[in-house]
């Protein structure tokens, strides 16, 4: 018998996981509550219209079809029993493991406000990205049959909560679409009177990013269009908008569709495996782990990606926090699988170590910024040049050969033509 | 002020229509309960997961970005006021018209049945390609995870009730994703010993088709392993399956995947206007229409399409009934708006004449039937002629330079690869 290894969760951490353990003397089961594994870095561009879902979402079965000691499950993990290493799916079946994966990710968090998701979506899952898109064409539709003046802008009002890479994207790319996909499209509304609001609690956009690009950021932001609102926090969202408060005082936005990207927390499966394992999540419900991501008292289980509290440890310098990146999530599989194999063959493991090799967020047609680590120093840059090189770092990294394909057709047509392929809404009852 | 013609719906018939209009001195509104056209004949390669839903479906807007003249409104007509001349839509709006076109197409019919309607879905829109793919392709998920043989065996049973063209289509590809794009995916299952069970309750397949295509699509689709079981008649459909009864008595099916193939309807607003015209609309719920198209005593009111109860006019013969099929339509939109631009000027109207090119089938990889009309008499040929013939000819009638180009892209790859790349189920709760 091989050693059972499971592996839960099939994003950018459990499939480099998974591709790893490729060729080795293990039986892996992998376990998603999703048919597909998502490149979520473009998941913005499916609730703008820009992208088809199939064209960033590939069915997990099919990355692994020529891996056949790989089971692919699809399930719900509702929580780990710890002691008789068994996980349990939504339905009731457990999956026993000897060696566990755990890489279950993040969702987005309201932080007590759980009431509004109703009223602005987040943007983690194909379905929200769907729930996205319905909202933003069908105000412009509403605008376009509605006789008021007053009704009519809240209708062509957007707000984006949250300037993180999400939020500066989706409202780059609301922006674009107003000012540029729409107009002649419309007969009684002008498109281009759309007002985007994008509305950040901290002092800038681009948090994480060096200043001077946040910088960049923020005028690249104002010449697509979009009111950027610094200092600015939400106090309360309702289905016709929400209450802020600016450095001006508190005042109301009147809203149709209103988007929240303005935090994500692990899934709630981490606070449960943290207390069976008698360890204490962070704020953010992450678990902590040892430095070779193992459990502390349970070496055979690793937590990797958005639901690790994990460091990078470079030899003679202090711990530093993992950041919440694809790049990272997909180092912490590949350093999982590793140590997982290194304590099959009775060898140490090793302490995983982060490599930054860069940052880089786009803001609509022709604008991003770029922050790369090279063995010269970072290497800074912004505008046309950083949107070319975004442009082709995402579709190298797209899953799949036929994506990247679609994906660069899809973008080409779209930057000759202005046009939005998937403007299709095909459910039009609220959710 | 320019003349006001309201078209109600935008599928084959009304686009034409609109179409057709184009460059001439009328004010044109379309309304269409959803923001875009599809492109039917392909819908069941959206719901078998073959294409993604925008690469079939074109916003209504961009289709006339390039007409000033037509204004594009999303609603759904309740019902029409022939004395006000005025269409009222769900949200008690109301559109008035001076000339009025009604291509409001069908629906599926179960007949009496309508509780049918959740355990058997239709395939007329997106909303019905996605819930079909996402319950064909999580059988095959919950077969995999089934440890029971005998639940296992009703998981990997589909059953088409119906075997027109959409439902002889579905079928061929249904047993197609069986034979060869999920083997070797699974690990826990032989997907090949799924079985595609066809229910017609007539004599022979593609009922509308000269007999000796019939009988070639009947061997073709045994050939893909299609259980096809004619005289049989459906007499009860539940959440686990159905009561059928054939030639040799009544029995079960227990299915978890039942699609209905079986009939279409007019929508209900054809029923409406029949009576509001004091018409008397036919057995499926369509509008009897006079030799140009308007409705007697009713000359401002053109009806077309799936709605009407349409003749075909040819000087010296019977008038024939016209086929609910898309040429048909689009040949009666363009009838209709040359009938209304005759009118505006004063001159006779003319009596409709449909052309029947010919009809087709696919019946999945390198399989299909054609029957062409030509002036040397009529063409028929079946298998992979027939199939590359079917391909192009959709290919070449799909709605836009841009569709075209990505479906070929992805039938070639399909076809090389025995992928299908819109295997994602965003979704995964029943509707």
């Amino acid at each position: 018998m091989q050693p059972r290894v499971l592996i839960i969760g099939c994003g950018f951490g459990g499939l480099e996981a998974a591709r790893a353990l490729q060729g080795s003397s293990v039986d892996v089961t992998v376990v998603d509550r999703n048919n597909h594994h998502l490149f979520q870095p473009l998941l913005y561009q499916v609730a703008t219209a820009g992208l088809s879902a199939p064209s960033i979402a590939a069915p997990i079965r099919s990355l692994f079809r020529r891996q056949g000691q790989v089971t692919i499950l699809l399930g719900e993990v509702l929580d780990i029993d710890v002691t008789r290493r068994q996980a349990r799916l939504k339905d009731g079946q457990c999956l026993s493991y000897e060696h566990l994966i755990v890489a279950a990710g993040a969702t987005h968090a309201y932080f007590g406000h759980e009431d509004w998701a109703a009223h602005a979506p987040g943007l983690k899952t194909l379905s929200d990205a769907f729930e996205i898109r319905r909202r933003l064409l069908l105000a412009f539709e509403a605008a376009e049959r509605e006789d008021d003046p007053q009704r009519r802008a809240d209708l062509l009002r957007f707000v984006v909560i949250g300037a993180g890479p999400t939020g500066v994207e989706l409202a780059g790319t609301m922006a674009e679409i107003a000012r540029h996909t729409l107009p002649g499209e419309f007969r009684r509304i002008d498109t281009r009177s759309a007002k985007i609001i994008l509305i950040e609690g901290g002092e800038r956009v681009l948090a994480s990013m060096p200043s001077a690009l946040s910088q960049s950021a923020q005028r690249q932001l104002q010449a697509l269009g979009v009111d950027l609102r610094l200092h600015t926090r939400v106090s309360a969202i309702d289905a016709r908008g929400l209450d802020a408060s600016g450095p001006e005082g508190p005042y109301r936005i009147d809203s149709s569709c209103v988007v929240w990207a303005a935090g994500v927390a692990a899934v709630p499966l981490g606070r449960q495996l943290a207390q069976a394992c008698a360890l204490v999540p962070d704020r953010a419900g992450r678990v902590p782990v040892q430095p070779d991501l193992s459990l502390a008292g349970h070496p055979e289980i690793q937590v990797i990606g958005d639901l690790a509290a994990a460091h990078s440890h470079v030899p003679g310098q202090p711990p530093t926090p993992v950041p919440g990146v694809s790049p990272a999530a997909k180092q912490m599989g590949r350093a999982a699988a590793a140590n997982l194999l290194r304590r099959l063959s009775g060898r140490a493991t090793r302490a995983f170590r982060y490599r930054d090799f860069g940052n880089l967020a786009t803001l609509g047609r022709h604008s991003a910024v770029v922050d790369l680590g090279t063995p010269l120093g970072p290497l800074r840059f912004s505008g046309y040049p950083a949107w070319l090189f975004w442009l082709f770092a995402h579709v190298y990294f797209l899953i799949g050969f036929r994506n990247r394909l679609v994906v660069l057709l899809d973008w080409a047509w779209a930057y000759w033509t202005h046009e939005r392929h998937a403007r299709v809404v095909s459910d039009l009852r609220p959710r």
